[in-house]
């Protein structure tokens, strides 16, 4: 999984019908010092997600894999809020 | 998924069966701000789409997940046609 | 899919049995410009494609989908000769 | 699979409930100098591996094919921990 | 699938009990000029193959496909020894 951060959202009204009810959100890729490395990733939201969160988001088939992306069309899913991140034994991120 | 811009298109009468009647587009990927960043994929439309047009496209094997790629080897796929991107609060795309 | 010219055969006789049968091509990726990226794929034959030829490969589980390719250890796959190649209303490839 | 050095750890308590009791690892990739590549990846645990150990991680839907990975929506997993990595002959690393 | 030279080996008695039997191999990533591009990916083997040989590997869910990983957390294998590899018309490679 990668860290990201959440800063956007994605609104389309033509889609394939799988896609149904999906909320896509756009996520900034962190990078091991919680700065953003440049890449963006649209992806589906699994965990009720908002702007400015901390998250970790799963890519590739693993994507489908929770109870609402199971066999749709997407390819990046947020799986998990981030609560603590906690790299050589210092906090790099706390949720507040 | 990744945003793009559909720039273009690609013929092939010669090809494996299991593509019949898929049409191919290209796509440029977006960053960000909207701004190419130089990688195109040639991807499989399951939603209509036409050149111009701001699209989400779905790799791997979550593109073989729409109702037109199931079971075809493509490994690109547009589900989506966006129709508002914004992040950080303001709209950088807005279909018209 | 990627774009690619074909540039190279690749011959192994000892090999995993699921392998037996396929040919391997050298894939040149290309741009959007038709110019060679310097990424270079070996890549399962699914159409008959020879050395010169512009075709479009799959990646991942996606090139196993073909009627050749199918349960086999390959992750790449040619599974379309390109007639043409238009982007921005302009033939960047057309076949001879 | 890459090779890693395990350098922190992450909590997540709102998530998919697929995820329900693994741990999440930060893992630095290494090069085959033993170098830490700038890359990060947070991968689930299915060895019982600590900070500071050298490991392998697959990615992909190879990590969900762990006995405790099986259907979740994980995209990165440390499957092994590494005893000795040998190089041309000269031993890279060797757990003490 | 991409060349490599398999450089290295290694070994691991702590993994998910769906790897036993499994030999990992160090593979460094070959261009197509026969060059170490600098990528090494640690693969399963499975064809017997040495340290020094040149070889094709599959990644991803291909990894799995030969009849040694079936089902097991790889994500690189080893499916071929090459004998000969040929770009633009000369030998670029040749087992001797």
């Amino acid at each position: 999984m990668q860290l990201g951060r959440i800063t956007g959202t994605v609104v389309a009204t033509r889609k394939d019908e799988n896609l149904e009810g999906l909320r896509f959100l756009v996520v900034n890729e962190l990078s091991g010092n919680m700065v953003e490395t440049g890449k963006i990733v649209v992806a589906a939201d699994a965990v009720g997600a908002g702007v400015g969160e901390v998250v970790l988001y799963a890519q590739g088939s693993s994507a489908r894999q929770t109870i609402v992306t199971k066999d749709r069309p997407v390819d990046a899913t947020i799986m998990a809020i981030v609560d603590l991140f906690e790299v050589n034994g210092e906090f790099r991120y706390r949720k507040e």
